[in-house]
């Protein structure tokens, strides 16, 4: 269901208005007023048991009361009333209610059940909810000032949407003070109903809105959030803050909102498959919104530099190169007349520095050679006061270059008593000033991951040959045995009947049998417990390589058994699997856990000290695409390894994807499996496949499976 | 000698003090009047070959004929005459020089060579010189504006200097904004005479400079900055900010002032062996100026936050911990009486969230407690507009609060429109002001450094039993063949003579002879190629190792004869050294290059794939304290390794710092050691030493050695 009632309502109720300014329901009902809501057939309703009228409107005693069909409800009264309220509202047949009243989730679990009550009132009426708890719902287009903000932020392109009201307040102060201009603003609060998702899908196709903004502190309906995003993110630019990511962070998330934090590791990997893009700081957020907001979208990762400060210039050309983009080199007859025009000191290469007594001329000629070249796809115009510097004219040919141009143009002041007029007129005509080098370049970053990010080809989920009754069968071997967790012999059932390879195994009982086994695979072979309580051989003395002949085999089936036995006497023990000694390779480590937001998030690592010692590894959430699986791969910090180094052979890393791909089908298929380790999976030279020796598998207690 | 003529002259000569008011001459003379030099018994003499009188000063024609003595002259004429000019000073005794005017060395070798020759002048007559083309020099206290600046900046505890004129110009711009306060005001231009190192010992002690800010691009003289930035960082903080770490960055530095740019990794391991805290962003240099210029000093990492928004809240958190600080914990009687006076709603636990509805009695309550908490080391108060937040009370309610305060106290009023006076109220009472959560977090994080920084030990250098003579008498018979490189077997000779445990080797010219000594060794041993031309031996099959028995070491002696001739037909071979194979251990990698500014730069790393795949290593510059090679071991981001993971036992720190030590004292004692590569450096389990199995050492070209 659209939420355009939300935005674009006919007739809006305000159900707690008040004739009192220092309440919040007067300040709600005086914004939509002064905001300019009303206007042609538009009406505004202020509910009110005992008021005539407010703010020279009528009141009503109750939505009930209103002879008008309602579009959009306001609820401003204290929490105990708010259900009956919102039940009126149902029997009114409103089809939209912002709740700003505050006592819910957030309050413990008294709020919460109030809470409950409340989304259950929403979904009999089907009435789309936001908040409760919340700061309210701007569009300034409409115009529809539907909080108690302090006034109306201009209009602009960027549409923001905050689970902090007091975060989304000072965004709009910031905005009101002429930084940026919003077209859409919505305070989610306790999300009771209208979540993140909910929004984007709305503002995908909101012609107002080029940049949806986010600021995040948890996101229940994770996977759905992914799924949606990554088509949004197609469309538009999506950035997004997240808050809660350190332990601290998480801490104060849950005391804030009562909502859960989650874990970054899973974050990153929902943003990098979802096509967020990540600010890391509020200024960042700020910053890629301006740079989104106003300017032409980014085609290349070619920069050029201009400007009157030769120490600046080399911040900005630092800057750039460690944000992952280059400085552009510009056509030979650009260069040479930047040169000709020029004074001899001044520097006509990228970049390009036009010396201290530059005047707006010289930035004139300088731009316009600039943006003339077909080498460059961004400019930033650093300007410093010095003894010559006409900043408020130098602003003027910044801004006729930024209109002229078909690619970004970022505005760099820097400085402050000296600057004029000039950064307001560069706001006047929606051109991103940002007063550091450092962060005009942060801007590019982020427009430049953009870039990449719509270069990548629509991610593919393939299918792939799996036996799922297989796995059903041996899942439910172990649960009519009273387990969850699943060792190395079961593990090979299923690892089988999704497509690894696995070295032949066979359980022997005996150690006759072992050897007969033995005899039949050929040497070496290698010996492991076999017990269902234990799934840390190596820790019991379990695992017994390299062994080369019968007696051998002998010796390490009775010292396995004996130890096994002394260590958990209790454990029950049903001999030694037998495996054919497979050939070294490359020792990798694939798995999987459960996220509370998102579901399951696989892992891919080098074994051994890479992963714990440099704590190196890549995350993908399933379902994930073969690309993903592949960009895993790249992401390792020892990335290099799989490419071979010191002479070695790249390995397979063909193999190494679709062992994820299987992995991310496994865990999909099975919401049951709780947690999963392929620990060495082994991988060789290429187009030689890999082997998975080992595989650790617990499921969820409860035995229906979380769907 | 001391600097002060140029911050306190009691006489100041301007040479090429103009008239017309577009020229910086008259600039310069100009800001000296408007600055209030001229006070008490200052005199100011304006040097014009024409003019009569400037700005109401009598003019002379040279400053040989004004009969007062001059502590200061300012040279603002074209460059051809400044030489001469300078010669006048000179002969008139005048102790001190800034000169302004540009066409030196950044103008290329014609300018070099004028500068050559400005510099010869002043060392004959001993005047101190800053500059050329350089923008000049301020001083608040005294005042005197030495510049072309737009106006004089308000006086502060921030001493400034800057390799770019213009970056200072904007400095100086944030400054008169009411920005910062600046005591002293350096632009350095090219450096020919007066440097960093000057200006760091110059302002030592100055009273008036709680914190030194420098923007650098090269330091010519590396060494001698870090002997005196370790001694001035006790006294004062030293921030900085480094340009040109970029290839593009490097270069950009090259062509603005013809200095050297210098590595990273140099420019990381100097700043964190003199104390210098480093500056990713011009935003960050300004931000940690106003911390450590108005707060008190850091005396622990727990911080408390006090808020009027959730959201921000904790993204203050997440800073804060990202950032290598804590949260505090509050006494619990300090967190009772929060909990008693603030609304139920309301969190009580560190972040303390006052909630949207907190007017300043509230703020006031809550710091008052947190101040009197000794378990808090620094505030962080955000402030966000809201319907009830009355900003400017609440600025009041935060400047008292600092006032009575010995911890530091940092304001984030966010957003802008609805601020109000409150961020003057902070400006005029001295209380630094961050937009961003995230931006007070990082000011702490950089005290925090400085506070750590502090804590550490001075600097212990150990003297090393070593062997000079044997190493001189070594490379003089490298030398006396005409060679540069030195491989294992001659290593060995200055690895023995620095202390250096290598296993046993001897020469064998013939295979027999190997043979006897590897009987006189014991078996295992190793083979490995003697040559002086072939130093990578591996590469040419010149190492074989294992070798159990007569026949093996003889099969090897002659495979690598063969292999090694046919390779590299033109090497002389001396035959085979034999040594005893040693033990498998943790191999690491100690290495030596120079540095053109900063001179020999000692690496550590973990040998094998870590160096290779992850660049995983830690530098220091030579000579280097015990605590820095202990300080390196930590670096490493495979550290954890050298603790001992997956059961293996920790290694032997004692004798990787004590190698380090020694290679640190070799390069320091042979200058003419280029390059030097101990790979492997075999480590043994604690107590057990190391041992260094192969060395490669390049001699510098020339004969001289560089002192």
């Amino acid at each position: 269901m659209s939420l355009s009632q939300f935005f674009a309502p006919r007739t809006v109720a305000v159900v707690g208005a008040s004739t009192n300014p220092t309440k919040l329901g007067y300040a709600v009902l005086n914004n939509l007023l002064r905001g300019g809501f009303l206007k042609e057939d538009r009406r505004v309703y202020p509910i009110n048991p005992t008021a005539e009228s407010i703010l020279g409107l009528p009141c009503f005693k109750s939505v009930l009361e209103v002879p008008d069909p309602i579009d959009l409800a306001v609820i401003v009264i204290p929490y105990p009333a708010v259900p009956d309220a919102l039940r009126e509202c149902g029997e009114q047949a409103i089809p939209a209610a912002i709740v700003i009243s505050a006592g819910f989730r957030e309050a413990g679990w008294e709020g919460a059940e109030r809470e409950r009550e409340l989304l259950e009132v929403a979904r009999q009426y089907s009435i789309r909810l936001i908040g409760p708890n919340c700061f309210g719902v701007i569009d300034t287009i409409t115009p529809l000032n539907a909080t108690f903000s302090a006034g109306m932020p201009p209009t602009g392109p960027m549409a923001f949407m905050s689970q902090s009201g007091a975060l989304g307040a000072a965004i709009l102060d910031w905005a009101m003070a002429g930084r940026l201009g919003l077209s859409k603003f919505v305070s989610l609060g306790n999300k009771a109903d209208v979540s993140e998702t909910d929004l984007l899908q709305e503002w995908a196709a909101d012609p107002a809105s080029r940049v949806i903004l986010a600021y995040i502190e948890g996101l229940p309906d994770g996977q759905q959030f992914i799924r949606v995003a990554r088509e949004v993110s197609r469309l538009k630019p999506v950035v997004a803050i997240k808050s809660g990511i350190t332990q601290s962070g998480a801490r104060a998330v849950t005391s804030h909102t009562g909502s859960l934090a989650g874990s970054e590791q899973a974050y990153q990997a929902a943003f990098r498959q979802a096509g967020v893009i990540r600010a890391d700081t509020l200024e960042e957020l700020l910053d890629f919104a301006l740079a989104f907001g106003y300017l032409p979208p980014l085609r290349g990762d070619r920069v050029a530099i201009v400007t009157n400060a030769g120490g600046p210039g080399i911040l900005a050309t630092d800057a750039v190169e460690r944000d992952g983009l280059r400085l552009a080199r510009f056509e030979p007859e650009r260069q040479h007349l930047l040169e000709q025009f020029l004074p001899g000191a001044a520097s006509a290469a990228n970049p390009v520095d036009l010396l201290g007594d530059a005047r707006a001329d010289r930035f004139d000629f300088a731009l316009q050679q600039i943006l003339a070249d077909p080498q460059v796809d961004a400019i930033i115009v650093l300007v410093t006061p010095q003894a010559m510097t006409d900043m408020e004219q130098t602003a003027q040919v910044i801004v006729q270059a930024a209109a002229r141009a078909s690619i970004p143009v970022l505005a760099c002041l820097m400085g402050q008593a000296s600057l004029g007029r000039g950064p307001d007129i560069l706001q006047q005509h929606n051109v991103p000033r940002f007063p550091f080098p450092e962060r005009a370049a942060r801007a590019l970053y982020a427009m430049n991951q953009y870039r990449l990010l719509r270069s990548e080809p629509i991610p593919q989920f393939t299918s792939l040959e799996v036996d799922r009754e297989r796995v059903s069968d041996a899942i439910r071997t172990v649960r009519a045995a009273g387990r969850v967790s699943i060792g190395d012999f079961e593990a090979r059932e299923i690892l089988l009947a999704y497509g690894f390879d696995v070295p032949t195994t066979e359980l022997a009982g005996t150690a006759e049998q072992a050897v007969e086994i033995a005899a039949r695979l050929g040497y070496p072979v290698v010996l492991k417990v076999a017990s269902p309580e234990i799934l840390h051989k190596t820790d019991v003395g379990g695992v017994r390589v390299g062994l080369e002949g019968p007696s051998e085999v002998r010796d390490a089936f009775d010292l396995i058994t004996y130890r096994a036995q002394r260590f958990l006497p209790e454990a029950r023990l049903w001999g030694c699997t037998v495996q054919k000694m497979i050939a070294p390779g490359l020792e990798m480590l694939l798995g999987m856990n459960r996220d509370p937001q998102f579901g399951p998030l696989v892992t891919c690592a080098l074994g051994g000290v890479f992963v714990e010692t440099l704590k190196d590894a890549a995350f993908r959430l399933a379902p994930f695409s073969r690309q993903d699986a592949e960009a895993m791969l790249t992401e390792l910090k020892a990335a290099a390894l799989l490419s071979g180094v010191r002479g070695r052979r790249p390995v397979d890393r063909e193999a190494l994807v679709e062992a994820l791909l299987r992995v991310g089908r496994l865990v999909v298929d099975f919401p049951e499996i709780e947690e999963l380790d392929i620990n060495p999976f082994v991988v060789y030279e290429q187009g030689q496949g890999g082997v998975a020796l080992d595989m650790r598998l617990i499921l969820s207690s409860q035995v229906e499976p979380r769907r």
